[in-house]
């Protein structure tokens, strides 16, 4: 049975356990294993500071990534116009391991016009706000992502969802669960 | 020589060939190679569609931080309290091949408090103005960014300059050369 990394900004929702073993289930539904971030075993007291604490996260997740076959990355954005940059790091991180890498995002505006419905735009210049340049290669998020994703022989599934549950809602989710069982 | 990818938005800026000119001249002047995203050759007119041409430039990227011993990547908060996704990608993919990764910020405030910054607080709690948690480690962003340089062998320098040249000061990046000299 292959097993996926389920990554996410869901490890900061106030039920994100319940999340993980949701999603778990409907891995094991169409026949995958989840893996879950919050399913490493860290122990708060054990650690004599919060960053020693975060390494410590940061090393277990890198493991988790390492031990799974595929990575379905939650790229909803997040606290700005992009997607969450821990997930981000890990998608870049299971992308230079050769693993299979899905994305999806609660939302299908594309990456361009996010940035430019977050930021005052240099009118006409394409420019932002930091006259910096806003890319435009019609894609859901940076080239980086996209492109890793792609080059992983992955997909990126989006679908607009209700606004109250972009970061709660599995249906996207589910879709590229079932979209998965063909390919992997 | 060894080699370093450089990486971060500041491929956005509108001097963006000059500033990784800037760069690879600081890398020489400390006994490295400088690796600048640009410096792939990508033709435009030779991509069908803009989406094919991101691909490419994507894949050219991720070739290059192959290619290098060392990535400095300015992480900078861009866009929002987080820094760049593209960026963090590839500090991903880079701490995934072994690579020594180096970090910087021309902005000291840490992850945190950036984040409550940009948002509205669920007083109290340490809720974003999603409900979702703020991670709180000491860290000058998300943990798997800063664990991933830590286990690395790397660090991350960073230090306030004018506001307004927070995009295109070079000290704290020539600080990093500084400190590379004697751990590279």
């Amino acid at each position: 049975m292959k097993s996926i990394y389920l990554a996410g900004p869901d490890v900061f929702l106030p039920n994100a356990v319940d999340v993980g073993i949701k999603k778990s289930i409907l891995c094991k539904k169409y026949g995958f294993k989840g893996n879950y971030p919050l399913d490493n075993e860290i122990v708060e007291y054990s650690y004599p500071t919060k960053r020693k604490m975060g390494f410590s996260i940061s090393k277990a997740n890198q493991e988790m990534i390492r031990k799974s076959d595929i990575v379905i990355a939650n790229l909803t954005p997040f606290r700005g116009p992009n997607a969450d940059v821990g997930t981000v790091f890990e998608v870049g991180y299971a992308c230079a391991l050769g693993k299979l890498v899905v994305g999806y995002s609660n939302m299908t505006m594309l990456h361009t016009e996010r940035v430019k419905h977050g930021s005052m735009i240099n009118a006409g210049h394409g420019m932002d706000a930091n006259d910096m340049f806003i890319e435009d290669f019609d894609l859901n998020e940076n080239l980086m992502i996209d492109g890793g994703i792609e080059n992983s022989g992955g997909f990126f599934l989006t679908q607009d969802v209700p606004f109250c549950e972009r970061y709660t809602s599995l249906v996207v989710f589910e879709e590229c669960l079932k979209k998965l069982q063909f390919i992997a």
